[in-house]
């Protein structure tokens, strides 16, 4: 996406405003003033500008029981670096239906206490640093999206402790909010502190380490997600447990939602990828037997809807196009690395890769499906795909499923039409997504997908009346947003298909 | 158990009665005069007199809205013969904690409308017939409850249906509540039974095959577990299905738990399936992350109710010692079988069977834990095994996890005293079992292990003082029942392990 030539700039996708990145940084003239700005305030920078961490500064400058001094950092990339120019000029760099977000940011901006930088000289000033950098699993597939192979590289996530250990003061908290394979804050990040404590002939003593894993839910309750929501947290020794009890206390509301303290760091952050495999492990298994349901003629909604009026089996799931996201993603596969390499088991997580595995097929599945249903070649046919994100009613396409399917079709020689009210830019794909639905229903279309259940698509004579005004499209429900109504209507003009609602 | 010269007999585990099985069943007389007793009455006859009908009959024979006269039948097997004898005996022949059972069993007895017989005769005067019978999972593992092969053979089914098509009216209702592969109703059972009445020379449009799963649940709930629970059916036709609904509607309490109808009997069928191996898969997912937290010395019993205080994951279940019971034992093997030999798929349900895996192997890993912890051989140890059943609280030993952990420990040369306030005889094994913890814990154990969640050894200061008073034990939870202060104070005089609490 980005051009080799047009490496050194930084393009802002909501304003289009474009920044130069200094080839050299040095900002320690900014954050100096910054935190002179703030006298007696307790300084907490925050690693990592992305989804989490941009959010999670403005939680703390906005913290519920002290006046925090918040510096957000981020690397001098393309990818980052508008953000943090964006954050100093008065945009905030995430849209979020939260209304919070918006009113959240502009406290921060008449307090003055938000700055961001690229400089690691900020870590020099922080009492608290909090690290929402990413920690990526690296996944090969085959072309039926079987997942062949994967690994995990610290070495970018040592790199980022190691810029905090090489200027932190010696008292710091660091603390650890991102997800990480159990083992990491003990095994890594405190190791590396310690050493780089050590080179610069300071005592690590002082030095306190914690984990405490965010819940963070981009949407219509983003800010909510993390300052009233329940948080478990731990640290490596007593006084590292205070510190982070001490300081969550004051971002979040306890009182409604207590913190749970956990006997040690690896402790949170298997509770972490735990709950995150759970869930990913709880949706391939619907995929699977979706599947099933659609070989025996099966409608598999009636089936969970049935079976959820057991007490017990209320959380069971529906099926859809597999996972989307940045976590349930790999966070199994993150997990099942750890217990090898870093507890040196031999054997892996079995369940929890097998989920993954599902999940990661099912956008082949859903394109093979695809193919052996409908009259004739997909080449050439034009196809408007509903939904690009991986979450109803959220504008996250981070590894959104749909991308799977998109491109198998683009592959095969379609024409495919994006929309998503969410979404004006499909970062991963380079591509801008029309928003305009009505505008897009004007055409006709060979083929129509529904790959995400947006509000817009449910129950809506709206969408119904505009696909029936132009007959004859196969109109193609991977997740189940139809209901038997919408159903019966629009196969008096179409050929319609649901994926595990057997013969409809 | 039942020698081969002993195999006419059929002996009662309860009253320790011995039957002679005839070689030659007739029973018309009897079943003639039965219901000549109850002119105008439906006839219902369940087959199979196991954990399901048995109960089954008796909830049929109290029916709500209709009085029936009920026929319970079984094979003159040394297996089942006794329970025919003992029911027309007055003697129930299952135990349970559910007082409902003897009340209604009481009942009966006044009405004189439950009667048992293994004569196939029954079938030529029941309005309906309602199917309890086993259908098997024949599994192969190796030595380290690896499972290598499993089998479905649905030949002695198929035998079953043929018996009731080969007496049974034209018009008669079969109602399948037997766990079976989805797709059996529609390509089995209908099948047989309109081929059999063929040969009878006899039409076979009026009739009515369903398929509507039970959930019974053995213990103090059984009775309930059926008449006030929540059902789902179906019919292979429109006929079908209201007859099907009609009967239920007399014995279940539908207006506080309606019936859900599904659209053909592929889905119920499938929903029973599902339901379980939804169970056996989450149940075999924290199997293998206690596992991952002993390795990593995590408490996960905090981590996971760390998780629970998250409405998404209130389900998500507490490790133990893998699953028993005759339903989540086979039923996603069951499923998957179905997926590749009733409906062609060349790919089975690999998180379902994955699953299975898991927990078939919990046992051996337990002792192998206990192997690894336990300082010095334990061939020739004395060691007490608290619980023998799967489930807490309740007596039922079929497929008990507790049977692997047993027989590894005896072939280590163990000599293992069993306890279980729940079981009389343990029927797979052959074994008396002592009801009397106290007079057991009159004597010293050099390895103590808690092996079913029983109430009996939860929260229990009489345990712990009884184990107290014998030092230097190896006291060993493999399921998580002691608590930590008990844990503390069993340490001052043992040593104590439990599975997946990491280092205590």
């Amino acid at each position: 996406m980005i051009k080799e030539e047009t490496k050194l700039q930084s393009v802002s996708p909501l304003t289009g405003k474009q920044y130069l990145i200094p080839e050299k940084v040095d900002d320690k003239a900014g954050i100096d003033e910054f935190v002179a700005q703030h006298p007696g305030k307790k300084v907490v920078v925050v690693q990592g500008l992305g989804f989490v961490g941009s959010v999670m500064a403005l939680v703390v400058a906005n913290a519920l029981t002290e006046e925090y001094a918040v510096v957000g950092i981020d690397l001098p990339t393309p990818f980052s670096y508008w953000k943090i120019q964006s954050i100093n000029e008065g945009v905030f760099p995430v849209i979020a239906d939260d209304p919070k977000i918006e009113q959240f940011y502009k406290r921060t901006r008449e307090k003055k206490n938000f700055y961001a930088t690229c400089d690691p000289y900020a870590y020099s000033k922080a009492d608290v640093v909090v690290v929402d950098i990413n920690l990526d699993v690296k996944k090969r597939s085959n072309d039926n999206g079987h997942l062949e192979d994967y690994s995990v590289d610290l070495t970018p996530f040592k790199k980022a402790i190691t810029a905090i250990g090489t200027y932190c003061k010696p008292g710091v908290l660091v603390l650890v909010e991102t997800t990480v394979p159990p083992g990491t804050t003990q095994k890594v990040v405190r190791p590396v502190l310690e050493e780089c404590l050590q080179k610069r002939g300071l005592p690590a003593d002082q030095l306190k380490t914690g984990h405490s894993y965010e819940r963070v839910m981009p949407g219509p309750k983003y800010i909510d997600s993390i300052q009233n929501f329940y948080r478990v947290f731990s640290g490596t020794d007593e006084a590292s447990e205070e510190a982070v009890e001490k300081f969550l206390r004051t971002v979040i509301k306890t009182d409604e939602y207590p913190l749970t303290k956990l006997g040690n760091t690896q402790a949170t952050e298997m509770a972490k990828v735990l709950e995150n495999s759970y869930r990913a492990m709880n949706i391939a298994f619907m995929v699977e037997w979706s599947r099933f349901a659609e070989e025996a003629g099966v409608d598999i909604y009636e089936v969970v809807n049935a079976i959820r009026m057991r007490p017990t089996h209320k959380n069971i799931m529906l099926p859809g196009l597999g996972v989307g996201g940045y976590c349930l993603t790999k966070d199994p596969l993150l997990a099942s690395w750890a217990k090898m390499n870093l507890f040196g088991s031999s054997e892996p997580l079995e369940q929890s890769e097998t989920g993954v595995h599902i999940n990661d097929q099912m956008p082949h599945f859903a394109f093979q499906f695809l193919q052996s249903q409908y009259n004739g070649p997909l080449n050439g046919k034009k196809v408007l795909m509903l939904g690009v994100s991986y979450l109803n009613d959220v504008g996250d396409t981070r590894f959104t499923p749909v991308q799977g399917l998109f491109e198998r079709l683009t592959d095969a020689g379609c024409e495919v039409t994006l929309h998503d009210p969410h979404v004006m830019l499909w970062e991963e794909k380079g591509l801008r997504i029309n928003n305009d639905l009505d505008e897009l229903l004007q055409q006709a279309y060979d083929v129509v997908i529904i790959s995400t259940g947006h509000k817009e698509y449910r129950n809506s004579p709206k969408l119904v009346s505009a696909l029936l005004s132009h007959p004859g499209s196969f109109i193609y429900d991977t997740i189940g947003v139809l209901s038997n109504d919408e159903i019966r209507k629009l196969k008096e003009k179409h050929i319609v298909k649901v994926i595990g609602r057997g013969d409809l």
